[in-house]
């Protein structure tokens, strides 16, 4: 007789945990999970902290068109990848991960050890040394929904808002454009997963486990960035708040963004779309943007996309040479 | 024509967002909401930090059988209070909630406004005065699955952890036991809710809206408790937690938990349960539940519930008078 997997709904709470605890690696935190708080260090007298939630059928799907099965694993990593983006993204170093787990009875226990590996494995493989999984929380529901707080130490810096970038800064970026949307279309196309070749499986890699810059976050910061963000929701709409938040307009260099998109070029010409269109409006790439004085030389890793200009009209706070953009990132609600 | 309450669907993530920020109160933080990251003063140089989910049809019910229908008050309220209440069980004081909304699109945008407004009432009435909402996540799914994550301040005090109970020790409690299970059983039973008395809606108040006792955990500390606990998924289920921690026994008291039963007897009868049961296994009411060296007086709100012993055997770690209690909690998967 052929035995199904062991699903989460034949396993109690404290079963279930039993599973996770073991394989949340890293650093030990002051009061590690399992009491009703966590107890995590920060030095700096100040933390950082935000929380970021990923949703089935949303933001990933368990099995994709092209017959993609997104993993525990790749779920847990980019869980982990995009809070620790938000704690780079202020130029902070991230301390703890608390993360909340509402599961479907029926899903197997293996994909939820897989999630708690996929956790570690992205704060090891990102470079998080000072960060661990403190804690927890577990509950059913109808979908897969993974949630997760994160917390940073500043090291006495200055934290990087999105609202100090002034006109005559250079903008800058630090990690791929497009490539995690080149990824989305690649999963979401009706190519076969099985026949993609090395490099379109790695693209489709950076949308299912992304890879922050998790060293340029403090490293802008300590070279005196004006103003910083990750890049979540797509460069033009992200650049967007940049400029609300700062109060000045900014223009992208089309030169710039077409060499980007020069290297998407191959496989948008398969799925028969425009690559700059990725670069513009992609999300989950999670690099940086951030304005720089115009006489810094950019820390590693940065590179100049365009340049930040006196606010003048709402309408039109993010132009390319110029010109207004046609794609406009993504919306939760509106998309 | 009848026009439809506005829904979340029609609002784009940034117009929903400016519905919700006006809602959210409190104490400046040193970045608040609308960042990367907020930023949070950490005075002690440790946070406690803790995680916790409600899932409709889960946690809740926007309609119980009675009739009465959950607001985002409701909802909002409870997810600040259960965690509150895991920084106040190791005697800390909350500093900042971070909160992510998982929505249907035809969620109603006055329930998202309701559920801002109740995070924030929730802070000020249960006397969270150092801690505000410092950010958040919006995001669509299949169902309401609302997720804060807390920090709090230990104040240089040692946290009060699970595992510090000793043979000896006086067990006590702060806070309702079995008022929240009486709550719930009134929302789940035919009753209906429009003829429900001035205390049975007390009751079911209790559920939707618990009120932790956010003085005690402090006072705990300062009193020097050995250990302590939120009690959130029944007496017995948590004293259990506690005695697996502490590698202790305890005996409850079979006259208190009468004493404690008789004044829910009377709901009790009305709904022909045993009220003993909700004192036992009833989970939400969220006080707490701590372990006291036996010449302490007890600090103002805690009773005496029972005694901790050495540890004799895994099996009948909770015994009532002696005997093995029948009720043991709730379990999310066992369930």
């Amino acid at each position: 007789m052929a035995k199904h997997p062991q699903q989460v709904a034949e396993l109690g709470e404290g079963e279930l945990l039993s599973r996770i605890f073991p394989r949340l690696g890293g650093p030990r935190m002051l009061v590690g999970p399992g009491d009703d708080a966590a107890v995590v260090g920060a030095p700096d007298g100040r933390i950082a902290v935000s929380i970021d939630t990923l949703v089935q059928d949303q933001d990933f799907r368990l099995e994709w068109p092209g017959g993609y099965r997104t993993t525990g694993f790749d779920v847990g990593w980019k869980c982990a990848a995009q809070n620790l983006s938000d704690i780079n993204a202020m130029g902070a170093e991230a301390t703890s991960l608390v993360v909340s787990l509402t599961l479907p009875g029926q899903t197997p226990v293996s994909w939820v050890e897989g999630l708690a590996d996929g956790l570690s494995a992205a704060l090891r493989a990102l470079g998080a040394v000072d960060c661990a999984v403190a804690g927890g929380d577990l509950g059913r529901g109808g979908q897969v929904v993974v949630t997760a707080a994160v917390t940073g130490d500043l090291r006495g810096r200055t934290p990087v808002l999105r609202s100090g970038a002034r006109p005559g800064d250079v903008l800058a970026v630090c990690g791929a454009l497009g490539e995690a949307a080149a990824g989305l279309a690649l999963l979401e196309s009706s190519l076969d997963y099985a026949e993609l070749d090395g490099r379109q499986r790695a693209l489709a890699a950076v949308q299912s486990r992304p890879c922050p810059p998790l060293a340029a976050g403090p490293a802008a910061a300590k070279a005196g960035a004006h103003a910083m963000m990750d890049i979540s929701d797509g460069l033009v709409r992200d650049a967007g708040r940049l400029c609300a938040a700062s109060g000045v307009c900014v223009d992208l260099d089309p030169d710039v963004l077409q060499q980007e998109s020069a290297t998407l070029a191959d496989i948008a010409a398969k799925l028969d779309v425009d690559p700059l269109q990725w670069v513009l409006g992609g999300g989950e790439d999670h690099g940086l943007l951030a304005a720089f004085a115009p006489e810094r030389v950019l820390p590693r890793g940065f590179r100049r996309v365009g340049t930040v200009l006196p606010r003048l009209e709402e309408q039109g706070m993010v132009t390319i040479g110029g010109e207004l953009p046609s794609a406009a990132g993504w919306d939760h609600f509106a998309g």
